[in-house]
């Protein structure tokens, strides 16, 4: 008889918490009893999984015993007051925040990177990466063992839906206006999102650098355990509703063809590499991420720039790689520890 | 009494064209004859210049004699053809497309980076250079100049006018299809372009990099008059109307410090700075660029990843100061010799 695991899903409403829900389901994980939670606010509505109507239970009124797994996506806040308590009871927290990404006693991993360092987890919480940074590195994990990459000069095209429910719905009704030449107030974002980009993704640090962009320093150095990777990053918000892109331009210790990136990358866990040097030969958010589990990889070419340079430009669905499916995946290996 | 000069518009009903009219009566240029051509499909239509009313001709059976400017917007085809034809005729020709801008004997000049080249034109013909690099190049030669740039690392967020004005129909009608839920065929590029962005430019070449990115290496190292500098660059279109953006990483041979780029950007000919490191205190394609002659500079910052690197979002309208634009600045130089 197949083990089963009393599991909780905090922050179920949230875009990232529906799509864990689907995941769970899709993946047919060993569920005992499954728990939604929420804010007070959100709590008595309704949430799929597969083909159950579950409903939502107050988080601040739910009592963690017997729960063994316990995914979060609700925030830094919650994830603060309400992890170490779930860990207490005995969960192991599997955390989609910033929260404890950057504690030395909390790992920060993709399941397809660095699985052995969720069995560290002194807090009995994992951390899951920021969905750029988990992209990125499924498609430069294997190249990095191969030729060890010394720096990284990134530029991305963020989707609404990294930001959550209330951004997608912005990029929709703006657009809308925009169509019926009406006003397209902004809300979620400072400016308007419809038809335009925003060079700004979470706060402006001293360096001039926001903290999505640092994200991608801090969590690539601890995810491939090298704090000599040098990464420079411009993390900007396009008009796209789901499925981030990545134009990703590396420099190796090693010199590496694009020829052999290619082929560790179709060899990859993980990766699907769409390359055709065609139109429409190249993975785009629409055309493949969007709704689906593998991270694309294109454009691969050795980069006239620099000697030992490589570009490539990389897709995936944020809010499936990016947070929930790596979130269940983490979820796995604890379960098959 | 000032002295007039008979000018000629080629390719008078495309987007550029269009932008040349608007540029040229806002800046006041001493036209005596204005004449509007194209192809003999359009030949009959009427384009607005001020407050007048101007029929357009059919660009084959156009005697060029007494023509001292024409300015041509209509494609490489029609440029190899009558560019040439003009030139004999006495004119000095500007031109647009790409057909001439790696020509030993053709100068490629942006106004406020090498206006003494248009000088030179032993053919009679001045390149306009790409939009892409016009704006960058704007923005980074007073860098160059004071720091010597060694190395670009470039990825582009290009909006659809760029491509013209059939693209800016298929963004739109795309986008009004997909809110009403019904399919958003593509017709002008290879995928959907609505909500989504596609790395890809002009044609695949052998290295791996498109044209639209190798332009951006060929044409830097022409204006800028240095064949050492190395150039990496990802060409990516986005779903906007007008304005390009661009995130810039340079190396330069000086270590410079983003307070002294700030400085000289603010002191630089066509360049704005707009460098607030708060929400919203950086340049959009809507915000800023769309409609206006400036190049747009914000996130200037010191590149944590090089220690003589330095990070820059740049964005311009591809219509004005990327083509219709700088194309009526080049013939204030000629006329102005």
């Amino acid at each position: 008889m197949t083990q089963t695991f009393n599991v909780a899903v905090v922050g179920a409403t949230g875009a990232v918490g529906e799509a864990m829900l689907r995941t769970l389901a899709e993946r047919r994980f060993p569920i005992r009893e499954l728990y939604v939670l929420a804010s007070e606010r959100s709590a008595g509505e309704k949430v799929d999984f597969g083909a159950r109507r579950l409903t939502v239970q107050d988080l601040a009124t739910f009592d963690p015993a017997g729960v063994q797994i316990a995914l979060f996506s609700a925030g830094g806040g919650v994830s603060k007051e309400y992890a170490p308590k779930f860990a207490a009871a005995g969960a192991v927290v599997i955390d989609n925040s910033s929260a404890f990404r950057y504690d030395g006693d909390v790992p920060l991993v993709v399941a397809e990177v660095n699985p052995a360092a969720a069995r560290q987890r002194p807090r009995g919480i994992i951390a899951n990466p920021n969905c750029s940074t988990m992209q990125m590195l499924v498609a430069l994990a294997p190249i990095h063992r191969e030729a060890g990459i010394e720096r990284i000069n990134v530029a991305t095209y963020q989707s609404v839906s990294g930001t959550g429910k209330r951004a997608l719905e912005e990029l929709g009704r703006q657009t809308a206006a925009m169509l019926s030449f009406q006003e397209a107030k902004p809300e979620v974002y400072p400016v308007q999102i419809a038809f335009n980009v925003i060079p700004h993704g979470g706060d402006f640090l001293e360096n001039g650098y926001t903290t999505e962009e640092m994200k991608l320093v801090w969590e690539t150095r601890k995810i491939l355990g090298d704090e000599s990777i040098q990464v420079n990053a411009t993390v900007v918000r396009v008009p796209v509703f789901y499925g981030h892109s990545e134009a990703v331009h590396i420099e190796t210790r090693e010199k590496i063809t694009a020829e052999r990136a290619r082929e560790l990358l179709a060899a990859a866990p993980g990766v699907e590499v769409v390359d055709g040097r065609v139109p429409g030969g190249y993975p785009t958010p629409v055309t493949h991420a969007s709704g689906r589990d593998p991270v694309f990889v294109g454009r691969i070419r050795e980069d006239i720039s620099h000697p030992r340079g490589l570009a490539l430009w990389v897709v995936a669905d944020n809010i499936r790689k990016g947070a929930a499916l790596n979130a269940v995946q983490l979820a796995e290996l604890v379960i098959g520890e």
